[in-house]
């Protein structure tokens, strides 16, 4: 076990905000509900982004950029987006400082305050809305598909790191189109591709579903979202995908003429992922050893430690080290040859599990003698002897196999902690354990879901698309139901 | 000459203003001196970027995120860099809204008031010097190398598309060290990336020099600038990279153990540059048929066109075009086969000179019988017909020879107006008619600087790092002089 690293099963939540302290991934600032990504943490995001952005790129979008600040008076044109978004925000009302007549250091300057208030932007439905109505006049103009990586606030009260921040980092694609079916085909779509980037790279498999009317996004018609589980047995919302209708394009005026001459409004959809996915990442598959980090996400795949004494033997090693990681680096593998001599190799090994890198090699003179060399996986933390010979190509498959081994172990977790039950005494017994997702019949009913939620703290994560629709009755009404729903205590 | 827009003799500063909008590279928002940056010039950016960042990456720089906030006290902190920044700038008060009473919208939640008002960053020396002060303690910790990409904000009131924008994009290396001698290394290097990068890939030749006090960074003891000449004979400041000395630190109180067991504060530098050079490139290059782009950061490199009557042209023609562009796109070389039926070629033509595209193919019935294509140049506006046969390979050496061209012409440009002067008279009479760079003697004082500037507005862009050092007076004092610089009217 890592050191100072207090155990899941001692307190998971500890465990957590430690671990991401420890493996360097993100700190608090000095700001309250801010924090600071630091560069191994943001090595991990840059990884996410550029594979999300080749995915958007390769579904027909392109990035743009977007005011930071939002008018005040925009968010009341949106009737349900208003209540859900332009409460807990930062408002900019001033734009000017001045030395204060005392001497004692700056403060406002009264006379310069704003006549109308900005507000930082905790999503962008509103000015980006507001911006196509310029740029769309003819269904020639349409479809629009932008996406935009950007900062937004949100001032929430009780933060986390990656899970809940006041400013997070995130993509948002907005799309606008022609037809109400386009636009759903793209809402359903890029809720796939954020499936699709969970499981083949987070390693995560993902319940695909919509939200209940309750769930919704402020000012969508239909919320798809992606569910997944975490080790402590609580679910996390990792990405979502808007069918947004009319309704910003009513708000904001937003018209083109269709094909037959006449005269519509716009339909739209926005979907976004966050930094929050660094929370899922590490909360997916971490163990009391510190993080554990799918090969294809991780800045260092494999790292190697030399074990030596004195320098002769430090310069066989490292011939042998150079030419491994020239020849990984080859394949497109990123290696780091750790030789620094400030660190025992106990002591490289431990820090180098608890940044979770998914591979160490370790060469000693004995290896350099039998031409071999040690191999410890992070995922299993089982270790193997293997020849230096045909390594890169081992190796290879290897990290192939990681990645694999590690999405098979959360979905084999989630198989273990998905409960399907039939009263609503089953529902509370697993919930109250807090030990997974429950799959149970519901009414459909907002009040339904509401006392559900207050009695037992769960709520309706999703309505699945891929499950057998077997009907049967509700679990807390007793009134029939088309579907189970999925249940859980989400973060 | 494109429609509709303004030639650059009759009003260069309209021409510039219309050219970005019609080019789709960005517009004004709703929200005052905030830009949106449509795909087109956002893809331009994203090149800038992706380039930027290999270069820092392969100069040992890592990626990481700091809070968009800083509290305003912090900028009372380094007593220059309060002046310098701690004014113009969008202050956050409230963190709420609510529903007014009387039910006319939403308004600021006067409750939720601030304890200490948050300053959105106009730059992030204090709140990144506040942070590393929990990351060093001792030269083993030493040199921190990171680079932020982020939005800033500062509250200008004049603003102009990417030139000078109340939020604009930008990145900001902050580095620590150990030393003096390498925090000026470290300096000195970065403004060589920028240059480097300034002439390699926006094809605009930049002159690297030193900053004269006056126009130092607030809170910096050297400021290294690269200074480019537009083609209305203005100056552009188009990076920057500064060394800071130990101000931060002991504003921050930021200190370590040097290898020797001594308690010494920690040395800085910062360098950023930003969405201001798309302004750069655009001044740089761009001719009243629109935008002149560099092959190397073109989103689209090459064009191709067909022209044809009925579909069977079309088909046969297409075949041609669709194998071109595998050819070239095989090469690394991205292109786009605009067969849209909506428009005529001459339309696109037109367009896509407009959007500063740097090769355009046409291809006709006639060139299918000849086994030949049109080329386009868009640089020197040249048409040549040239085989089939070889063409992937022709055009990428034509792509480079675009890159060279462009950056020759500037070149060119710049050394006809690049003036050297020897006294007041002669100054004045270049600079009033504002047609470039005006190398003079000056005496070194913070007096003649200004005076000179209030009396033509024409400022010391740099003191010159490579030049022939030779001695001479002033000219506006007489006094000795040991070096001429670089004066010009800057944007």
């Amino acid at each position: 076990m890592a050191k100072n690293l207090t155990s899941r099963s001692e307190n998971y939540s500890q465990w957590y905000n430690e671990l991401v302290v420890q493996a360097d991934l993100a700190e608090s600032s000095a700001v309250r509900g801010c924090m600071v990504i630091k560069p191994y943490g943001y090595a991990i995001w840059e990884k996410m982004q550029s594979v999300l952005d080749r995915m958007f790129k390769e579904t027909g979008h392109v990035n743009a950029y977007f005011p930071l600040f939002i008018p005040k008076s925009f968010f009341s044109k949106e009737a349900s987006h208003v209540d859900g978004f332009a409460k807990e925000c930062a408002v900019v009302t001033h734009y000017r400082l001045k030395n204060a007549e005392d001497g004692s250091g700056i403060v406002v300057d009264e006379t310069a305050k704003l006549e109308e208030e900005l507000i930082v932007r905790p999503t962008s439905e509103t000015i980006i809305w507001n911006t196509y109505k310029n740029w769309i006049q003819s269904y020639r103009d349409l479809p629009i598909l932008c996406n935009q990586w950007a900062n937004v606030v949100r001032w929430e009260m009780r933060t986390r790191l990656f899970l809940r921040t006041a400013e997070f980092l995130w993509q948002e694609g907005h799309t606008a189109h022609a037809t109400k079916e386009e636009a759903i085909e793209e809402t359903e779509k890029m809720i796939q591709v954020y499936a699709d980037f969970a499981q083949n790279y987070l390693a995560l498999p993902v319940v695909i579903g919509k939200k209940s009317p309750n769930e919704r996004f402020a000012g969508a018609l239909e919320t798809y979202t992606i569910e997944a589980l975490m080790l402590d047995g609580k679910a996390l919302q990792s990405g979502t995908s808007h069918f947004l209708g009319q309704n910003f394009a009513k708000a904001f005026d937003v018209t083109f003429t269709n094909k037959d001459g006449k005269i519509d409004y716009v339909w739209a959809t926005s979907w976004g992922v966050s930094t929050r996915l660094m929370g899922a990442l590490i909360m997916a598959h971490s163990d009391d050893n510190g993080l554990v980090l799918p090969p294809k996400l991780a800045p260092i795949q494999v790292v190697i430690v030399p074990i030596y004494k004195g320098d002769e033997q430090l310069e066989l090693i490292s011939k042998t080290a150079l030419g491994i990681q020239e020849n990984l680096r080859k394949k497109g593998i990123s290696v780091k040859y750790d030789d620094r001599d400030t660190q025992k190799p106990g002591w490289k090994f431990a820090q180098y599990e608890l940044q979770g890198v998914p591979l160490r090699i370790a060469i000693g003179p004995r290896d350099i003698e039998n031409g071999t060399v040690e191999l410890a996986r992070r995922d299993t933390l089982t270790k193997e002897t293997v020849p230096l010979d045909g390594l890169d190509t081992y190796i290879e498959t290897l990290l192939e196999n990681i990645q694999q081994t590690i999405y098979n172990k959360a979905l084999d977790f989630r198989a273990k902690n998905t409960f399907v039950v039939n009263t609503y005494e089953e529902f509370k017994s697993y919930i109250s354990n807090k030990t997974g997702f429950v799959l149970a019949h519901w009414d459909g009913t907002p009040e339904t879901e509401e006392k559900i939620k207050q009695e037992t703290k769960a709520t309706i994560r999703c309505i699945p698309l891929e499950q057998d629709f077997e009907e049967g009755t509700c679990i807390y009404s007793g009134k029939p139901s088309k579907q189970r729903v999925l249940f859980g205590v989400a973060y």
